[in-house]
Parts: C-alpha cells; structure tokens; sequence
C-alpha cells in the first residue's frame, strides 16, 4: 500500500514589519524551493518599466478590483493611498488544492485578515537582528524624509506587538540562514499530527 | 544587541509501535546531530555482555530502584515482566536547563506518562511504511513464536490509536529521510512563537 497520499498544499505566509527583509528573503526562498508557488497580487496602480501582468501583479482597472471586491474573490485587500491592492483568492486555492505549496509575501495587517479566512496557513513573522538594524534597513532605503522614516519605525515597533498571532518567528540575522529555517518548518508543517488525518486513517483501514 | 537568549533545551521524545524502527532512527540522528543528549533509561536488569552502566543504562539495584520511586526522580517507569525500566528525571533536566536538547526513545504507554508531566515537549509518533511492513519486522526479528508475533502486532495496531496525542508523525520508509525530517522538526520547533517569548520581550525592551 502507498501511504504518500496527495495532499492539499500548505499555505505559507511570510509577514513582518517593514524593513524586516522579508521581500529578500522570499526571493531566496524560491530560488531554492523551485515547486512553491509565490502568489501574485491584484493592484490597481499602474504598472512601471518592466513589470509583467501575472507576474509582479495582476493589473486590475478600479472597476474591476470593485467587482472583485463584491465577488468576495480576495483572500484580503487594502486601500492604500489612492490605490487597491488584494490577494487573489482564486490562484492561491487552485494550487492548494493540486497539491501545491503557496507562498504569500505579506505586511501584518494583510497577515491576520488572511488568518482570518485561512487559520490553517502557516504563518511565518519575519523579525529584523534588532531595532537598531530596522531603523537603519528603514533609512537606507532613502526615499523618505526624516519624518517618515520615525513614522515608519514607529509603526514596525508598534506591530511587534501582533507576533504573538504568528505560528513561527524567524530572525532574519542572515538570509540564507532564515530561509533553512523556513524549509525546515515547511518539512515539520508536513509532519504534524493534525495534518495528516487521513494517513493516519489509511493505515488503519489497511486489512490486517 | 545580542537576541540570541541562552534557552531551555527541548526534549524530544522518539515513540512509536514496536516494529516501527525508532532504534535505528535514533541512533542515526545521534550520530548527525552530535549536540543531541540521548537519554539513558535506568534498570534493575541485569547488564548483558558488552553493557556499560551510565552509557547503555543505569544500572540499579531493586531497592535502589523503588527508593527513586518513591522520591518522585522518574519522568516515567514500568515495571516489565519482572524488572523495572524508568526515565531518570535528574539527566533530562539538567541537560534541558544547560540548553541542550534531549532525545527520548520510549514505548507508547511511556511517551504519554512522560507527556503528563512534561507536555512541552516534542512528541514524535514514527509509523512504519504499512502494516505488512510491521508485521514483517516483527517477525524478522525472530525471537518470539508465531503467538507472540501476532500478539505483539495486535497491540502494535492498537497503539496507533495513540498517534492523536503526539505533535508530529514521520514514516520510517527510509531511515535517512525521517532523520532528515526529524531534524526539520527540531529546527522549526525552536522558532515556534510560544517557545520565544522572551525573544519578543527582549527585542521591544531594547531603547529605541
């Protein structure tokens, strides 16, 4: 009998404070991991110079993320500025249902409202070394004033607070270090007891 | 600043049917991971040839015995036939204290007794590829009757009813690849949020 029965895939959701890393590190982590799935978001901002259509995002006029809105096809969304951003519903089940691994790069705010709809994800907060490194990873980026950069430090400090919703925290110290650490939890994901219901059934079945 | 905290150790605790190969799983990820303190059970057995006291087992008098008992320094114990076996609490948690991890190899009926009272934890249920591979191994070893045999799988089969209670479930279809996943589950079980509250403290305390 052959207990390696198809699964349903497992979602993996990467979050964390801005300036984390977490954009680098699931970059690494699918270079490495060629059968998980990264999901693509919906936008409604207009693409820029070399960005691909279901590739970097799907690129949705406001009436058509509205539509979608009201068709409950996102897994969340958000407003941010003047434009739409959301995860797709469908691309991320399709492939949890072929079986497929689905990695979803996301802020905390997206994070807990995907929780909400997909308690079963594995949900993975992203931490930077230390509050010094944040601030400095926020500065280096150099496209804000002064007064952002205290903003946008001000509010990774503050959403520290919602690690304690998370399943793993991983310290990104070192990036290939982080990601070993996330290919392992996907490894022990796959092993947890209340995953594997059915093998655990199968096994029992099995004439004896 | 430093966030890497001096932790407890975990203890890992190898279970499973007879017949499912948790020796030989242990012994090799033993000898992968060098770090790993194996417990050592105690007994009132006599030692057979080539059995070392304190590296096989700890060899222990009746009286001894039943005195360790009463001063409550067993994790578990049972008595089997005419000797008694235990897990000397004293090894494992000084080890856990000192940071390293404990690796527990034990029958079912005594990872749940170690479970009541240390239910933090790694419990790790190893299932063996089928049914019919069970009963061959049991058989292979050829030291029991065919009474015997189909007793000792009887129970096997009913034990599986206990892998509900364990964290994770690996199958031993290739010794090799269940250490692997072994080691995956050791590294994710150390970057489970609720294992690094301290973690999370230390980093929002640090002076921003």
């Amino acid at each position: 009998m052959n207990l390696s029965i198809k699964k349903q895939g497992l979602l993996i959701v990467i979050s964390g404070p801005s300036g984390a890393g977490k954009g680098t590190i699931c970059k690494a982590l699918i270079e490495k991991e060629k059968d998980l799935k990264l999901s693509i978001s919906a936008t409604t901002r207009q693409p820029r110079a070399g960005e691909v259509d279901g590739k970097n995002y799907f690129f949705k006029s406001e009436e058509e993320f509205k539509r979608m809105i009201e068709e409950d096809a996102f897994l969340e969304w958000a407003k941010v500025y003047d434009h739409y951003y959301g995860t797709p519903k469908e691309f991320v089940l399709k492939n949890l249902e072929e079986g497929n691994d689905v990695v979803l790069e996301i802020d905390i705010q997206g994070a807990l409202k995907v929780k909400e709809k997909f308690p079963e994800g594995v949900f993975i907060f992203i931490l930077p070394p230390s509050m010094e490194e944040l601030r400095n990873r926020i500065k280096k980026r150099g496209t804000e004033s002064e007064e952002e950069i205290i903003k946008r430090f001000k509010s990774a400090y503050e959403e520290l607070n919602y690690v304690s919703k998370y399943n793993y925290v991983v310290i990104n110290d070192d990036v290939d270090r982080a990601v070993e650490k996330i290919r392992a939890i996907i490894i022990a994901e796959k092993c947890r007891v209340d995953r594997n219901k059915d093998l655990y059934l199968k096994i029992r079945e099995e004439s004896v």
